[in-house]
């Protein structure tokens, strides 16, 4: 196999790529100059070599220096509040909620979702990662950011009763459902609009 | 900027590939075990070092030994019609006609597509180069595949200029337009019916 087929086969792996868009891919960085592909190269060799996951929320970070490389920025910062605990499903999730600026507690990565089909789904999320550091910490109110989807609710269910086992008392909070900012009620699915009016304040 | 950023930057210019997108390529890329990510390091290696266009049709290939390091295996191959050249967009449309196993010819591709819009674009497509293979060949027909898009038809019309200053006598045709096999007239759009009831047999 050369090195075209290769790489296809390589980048038909990641998430919502075909063998189509895995070609384009491929004749895309053909093109390009060789210092680009060196580029590339060096920032997965770097990736490879200096990403941990955060011992604490589990968001992979670049550690600045070797003394400090095992808690994430976010859960090193003094400035935070360390009575919130914000439950998500993956690493993008915590980047859109940090972008909005308003939230300013700690998180947590679950690192998936359950189906309810799908048992063995459930034994890939972090529960029991989850349990201990609700226990660890001086949590006032667990936030579950997880999708208003079918697999969100199922996770939602197992998330709680997790978190219910070791923090009895705990205030467990979930995300508003509504008509999206910005959104018309004419376009909105029944669902939704239920829910709009089931939280209606 | 970290190592996650960086790779963020640099599949944030694929094609067709979002900031959503490329975040979700790195997150996918950190879950990997260490040799999946060494994988992908020495495929695009080797394909930066080893990887040549072949100086008769501008396809991408890996040359078997350094002896024969200037054409495609299409272009040295003996059994190939050599009297029929086809002219493609990208490597993607060469690799979709072989994939048919119905055309025997030879190819050149043409490295894009030039808008109506903007002049500045036909200046990337290699007519200068299909001038001299056509003129270098001797080929009694020249197919015209591209796209049956604006795009396509605007370049359409440069490329068949460029034949026939060279190559005033030639054969060219394109490819028919019609309902697609397995299609329903039902959903055929009313210009891709105008060209079936034009092309009819």
């Amino acid at each position: 196999m050369d090195s075209i087929e290769k790489l296809k086969n390589i980048f038909r792996d990641f998430p919502a790529v075909g063998p189509r868009t895995a070609g384009r891919f491929v004749y895309y960085l053909i093109k390009q100059p060789k210092e680009k592909i060196s580029e590339l190269v060096s920032a997965l060799q770097e990736l490879s070599s200096k990403i941990k996951l955060c011992s604490l929320c589990y968001q992979p970070f670049e550690p600045l220096d070797s003394a400090q490389n095992e808690f994430c920025t976010i859960c090193q910062n003094p400035s935070r509040n360390k009575t919130l605990l914000c439950v998500v499903e993956k690493e993008a999730d915590l980047q859109i909620i940090e972008n909005t600026k308003k939230y300013n507690g700690l998180y947590f990565i679950l690192g998936g979702v359950a189906s309810m089909m799908r048992e063995e789904d459930a034994d890939r999320l972090r529960l029991e990662q989850l349990k201990k550091r609700a226990s660890s910490g001086s949590f006032a109110e667990i936030i579950i950011a997880l999708n208003p989807t079918p697999e969100g609710r199922a996770t939602l269910v197992l998330t709680e009763k997790a978190i219910k086992g070791v923090l009895p008392g705990a205030k467990i909070t979930h995300l508003a459902q509504g008509i999206p900012v910005g959104g018309e009620l004419e376009y909105a699915d029944e669902e939704t609009l239920e829910s709009a009016f089931e939280g209606r304040k």
